[in-house]
């Protein structure tokens, strides 16, 4: 399997005369990076391993890359966001294999809770599956939808973490149905279609509803909201990772700061983590990042954290609770099921 | 205090016309880091404070500088470090205030030990008072030499964690007089000068004999040289920050495991810690970046690790210890005592 697919990345390599590459991975495929990289110094190619921990496609390693002098960047275990890339990336998605056949038929009948018109999700590990879990359904009579999604994910179908554009289809739908491991993206998913979510763990074979755990997130959520009520002074915390870069929203958030009579002032941060921020003494933080840093991390915080829209409910400028998505711009075509080679646009 | 360099470092601004600033701080200086960023905003100047740790001048944030839209970096609590630096950088260095003669004359019999032939070292926070130091001491008698030392630091007399040049001035030197907090500077200063070393804390007014402390260092290193003897596969690491990175001396390192029949692997990251190494599977490291990672930090890690120089000793080409240095290029002047302002070399 491994011979494959690094066939084809030395090819690509190739094609775009790359003689030093920089390789980039999450945790869980740092051994296949190694893999990699020692196949292509085999072939020629100059290899360097990010040793950086990387989350997703919204932190390419192309400025490093470019600094390090490397022709390309390979971006190993997720799919093409669309972004600004300084150097040719290649990127590689993980994808899994699991027995969805056995999956499916062991929870028909909670899937069939959702109602009969409902709305597919996953996460890209599984959506080379996503078609066959489509046509399993919809001979059990199902009205399957899959959503497009913007131009931060890849795929028909496909969520992130941060985004859940394609999980919003139809107005009609009774229920979503998401395959895929972990509780953020479910939850996530519940949070933004406010319809009911099962969510199907295809390595367990577990099926879950979210709806009380988002609730729950909620809750906590409210808390926290409630925590910052006295806070005068705000670190409005921004990412340097580059899809995760909002600075124009942080900027309406310290306008919106001023505004009502407390203090913002704008932090950038590469890894967003507490411990960092502890010699501070704001009162309290908005992070105009990554949602998850916010809602996942939110025990490791001894100030109160809150995401842009948290904030506007601080404000009195929203009332319901609302999750805070990263959109992107238009999606024009699925990239492909495999290893997809993006060219900076200067090129 | 804080308002005189405040407005020193507003003029600078309003010289170079920049609008917009971030500001890179080390632990320790964070709430300075506030206290200058609303000082700033309330003159017009927008600011964006960098949240990530920062240990010394050899890790600017020039270029996150410059990806935030920002047209200055105000650098605090370091000396300038020569750098191509990629926006126009004020390095604001932190001097402490302490009673130098009162301490001196606490530990002047123990300075006589040194024999009547000293250099004088300190960090940069005492830099301001080694005049002071060396006057008094000569009034004692001593004849007391300050090294120019290299472009990695600022003023005669000054040593950083990874450069001790401004120690090793005159062979006829009988003993090194390092005034400062902290063990690593000192024991850098006795293993690279290999002279009686004493370190008198100016805050504590403690003074330490620490040459012992140098050789149980070095006992432990060679422990660690023992350990990695069989390792065959050997991750390089090198550091993306702009001060750290020696690719050049990497690819040595590489070359040398090659002719020694071992495996090397180019590995790159920002903040270099074990637990982000954890999922590879290099039987050992050698840590091309700050000597401080593999020698201070080595407690941490579960696999051996060594500095380029002790990878030398493991491959049989070098028998006596010597510590790991970045040496800099020719230092022409002295920086000023205080603000000072780096333009980049194409402005």
């Amino acid at each position: 399997m491994h011979e494959i697919y690094e066939r084809e990345v030395l090819e690509k390599l190739r094609e775009i005369k790359a003689k030093k590459v920089l390789i980039q991975t999450p945790e869980g495929l740092k051994r296949e990076a190694q893999i990699l990289a020692r196949f292509l110094e085999e072939n020629g190619i100059e290899t360097i391993i990010s040793g950086d921990i990387n989350y997703g496609s919204c932190d390419p390693a192309d400025r490093e890359a470019k600094q390090l002098g490397c022709n390309a960047l390979i971006h190993l275990g997720h799919s093409y966001m669309q972004l600004n890339l300084e150097v040719p990336t290649i990127f590689i998605p993980a994808f899994a294999r699991v027995d969805m056949e056995k999956v499916l038929k062991k929870n028909l009948s909670e899937i069939k809770k959702l109602g009969r018109k409902i709305t597919l999700v996953t996460t890209v590990q599984h959506i080379k599956d996503l078609n066959y879990v489509k046509a399993f359904l919809e001979r059990e009579g199902f009205n399957v939808f899959l959503g497009k999604g913007d131009g931060r994910v890849s795929f028909l179908g496909q969520v992130i973490g941060c985004n859940f554009s394609s999980a919003k289809v139809d107005e009609e739908v009774e229920g979503i149905l998401f395959i895929g491991a972990g509780y953020f993206h479910p939850i996530g998913v519940a949070l933004t279609t406010k319809k009911p979510t099962l969510a199907i763990n295809p390595y367990s074979g577990d099926a879950i509803w979210v709806n009380e755990e988002a609730e729950r997130v909620i809750r906590k959520r409210w808390a926290q909201i409630t925590k910052a009520y006295d806070a005068k002074r705000f670190g409005v915390i921004i990412s340097t990772k580059k899809g995760q870069l909002r600075i124009g929203e942080a900027r309406r958030i310290l306008e919106l700061l001023k505004k009502h009579g407390k203090e913002g002032q704008l932090i950038a941060m590469n890894h967003i983590s507490y411990p960092a921020l502890e010699g501070f003494d704001f009162d309290a933080y908005v992070v105009v990042a990554c949602p998850r840093v916010p809602i996942d991390d939110v025990e490791n915080w001894r100030k109160p954290v809150l995401t842009p829209k948290e904030l506007e409910i601080l404000l009195g400028l929203r009332e319901d609770y609302e999750f805070d998505e990263i959109l992107g711009g238009e999606r024009r075509k699925d990239e492909p099921l495999g290893i997809s080679l993006k060219l900076p646009k200067a090129l």
